[in-house]
């Protein structure tokens, strides 16, 4: 099997949307004591969207992520949006941004792959495939949610977890010999008996939209069985992140940073413990942009490179769980 | 750049919707004078699903795939699903059709590849890099769609097209040296500036599925601008099948058969006419299926296989456009 993949992470960038929303607002939001929020979620602030739509979003991260790596759009040869949310059900997202970008001439290949809060690790594992291939030897990877219309605001626990934002990620086929940047393994693993224990039942072919009505509100929000999720995740983490050690050839002591799908305070604890990850070598970001689906990890990675916390050459790991119930996790050397 | 790949189409498989709905029928559900479904789409008959759902459907669909290729879900590394509807927002399709098949403690990943219609073309395209390298040695693709729920019953043009229905392939890494299937070429464009030409506005982040009403159903039902995709699409075909078939280093009358994207009879047709195809070198079941979206091209794959207009060896191409809009196109041997 070719785990390694001559491949970089060339340049990130990030958009959040103009309204911030403080805990205390929140609190306000939800009609909970001030305080509850912030105690319950540690997240200070989160941004929700006013005007703004995911692929304009998505377009304004992915010029920020050109403008970081000195290129322009035509150096890039395919737009991938991974996201958990989509901005229409026809087309797909990717197309919407590269419309958005001010692009819809130029032919580059645009899809969606989706596998919920993993789409970008999924989506950075697939297509680093492809351009170590050569066949799109520069890609976009481009994460952009809005968790905040799909929120059931009576279930305030959830609720309070969630933030909107995007993120943009090239990566490149690494050609020169002296530069060491490269993905080193990648592994996932799916569990569908956990499939509705996080999710959207309606809206898609199974209820339609169109049955939406006051009534089955319920079913066109997020749902979210936390405590079980929580105990499946915490049962089958530990051997899933040892074999991506191992297939690394690696230990948790060579990883410089862990940039985890950021899914709550309580997850983080869980996995600093279960997994033996140092306060330092963990990237915590809950408390400045909430969970924001899978825009989470690659807004980690962007503010761990700006922050100074990784550094060319550094040994890094994306790990995460999302609904599905998949876990899925990344090394790659920066 | 790689553009071949040591990948074979192991095996495939389909499952119909056990509801037959006729040319007669659909003039009755649609209200027109008998005989005009048949003469505007030339489909005689459709299925669409009673109680079944999308996983559902993909399950059987995997499964005659499996026994097909004389495999069983174990041999499987890792699940696909490439339609262009979902079963729910959360989580993804392919998840869902794991736990339908009855295989949620597996742990094999399953995410989805969405490119509207070209979907499986876009995930055979992507994912046989995966396969060829080892990481996923056999991958199952599966389309599963319910255009049904969707359709926009006042445009009778567009919705005399489509029809529910699902297909999965197995494919898996060529070791053998004597065996010579593989895929030679893909090539995919977008231009987003089509990309409102052909969708469903609401149900996303744009417009979420609590803000239907009876007012404004139409936005969450399928809009199509026939005549301005036809006009995009008669431009730009003809250029990006030279450039696929130079990529192959091949002429199209090396093609033993085009397996297309069923869009419409008029699509069709106009494949024919701008491409040089023959009629024999034509997959064409638009009559018996009608438009089954991302599931055109594989049942299309898989009739082929059955009927033997395909046998190991030939040189076989599959070329579509999408909502994006997107062309996409992959030339393989069989």
């Amino acid at each position: 099997m070719q785990a390694t993949r001559n491949v970089k992470i060339a340049g990130t960038g990030t958009y959040l949307p103009k309204r911030q929303v403080s805990a205390n607002e929140m609190d306000r939001l939800l009609g909970t004591e001030p305080g509850w929020v912030l105690r319950k979620s540690d997240v200070s602030v989160r941004y929700f969207v006013e005007d703004e739509t995911a692929a304009q979003m998505g377009a304004y991260a992915v010029k920020a992520a050109l403008a970081d790596t000195g290129l322009t759009f035509a150096d890039i040869d395919c737009i991938v949006c991974t996201s958990g949310t989509m901005e229409q059900p026809i087309p797909c997202t990717a197309a919407l941004i590269q419309k958005a970008l001010g692009e819809g001439d130029s032919g580059t290949p645009a899809f969606d792959i989706n596998s919920t809060c993993l789409s970008f690790v999924a989506g950075l594992d697939t297509m680093s495939y492809l351009a170590d291939a050569g066949r799109y030897p520069r890609i976009v990877l481009v994460a952009t949610e809005i968790a905040s219309r799909g929120l059931n605001w009576s279930d305030k626990e959830s609720a309070a977890l969630f933030g909107d934002g995007a993120a943009a990620v090239v990566i490149e086929r690494n050609g020169r010999p002296d530069d060491r940047s490269k993905i080193v393994h990648a592994a996932m693993r799916t569990y569908g008996k956990g499939a509705h224990l996080s999710e959207i039942r309606g809206g898609g072919s199974k209820l339609p939209a169109q049955s939406f009505n006051p009534d089955n509100e319920r079913d066109f929000l997020f749902h979210m069985d936390g405590q079980a999720i929580f105990k499946l995740a915490s049962k089958i983490l530990p051997d899933f992140t040892r074999e991506l050690l191992d297939g690394a050839g690696c230990r948790m002591s060579d990883i410089k940073l862990v940039i985890p799908h950021q899914g709550s305070a309580m997850a983080m604890r869980l996995l600093r413990k279960k997994l033996g990850i140092a306060e330092e070598q963990l990237m915590y970001i809950t408390p400045e942009y909430g969970n924001t689906i899978a825009a989470s990890i690659p807004i980690g990675l962007h503010e761990a490179a700006k922050q100074g916390r990784i550094r060319r050459g550094d040994r890094v790991m994306l790990l995460g769980t999302s609904a599905g119930v998949s876990l899925g996790g990344l090394i790659f050397d920066y």
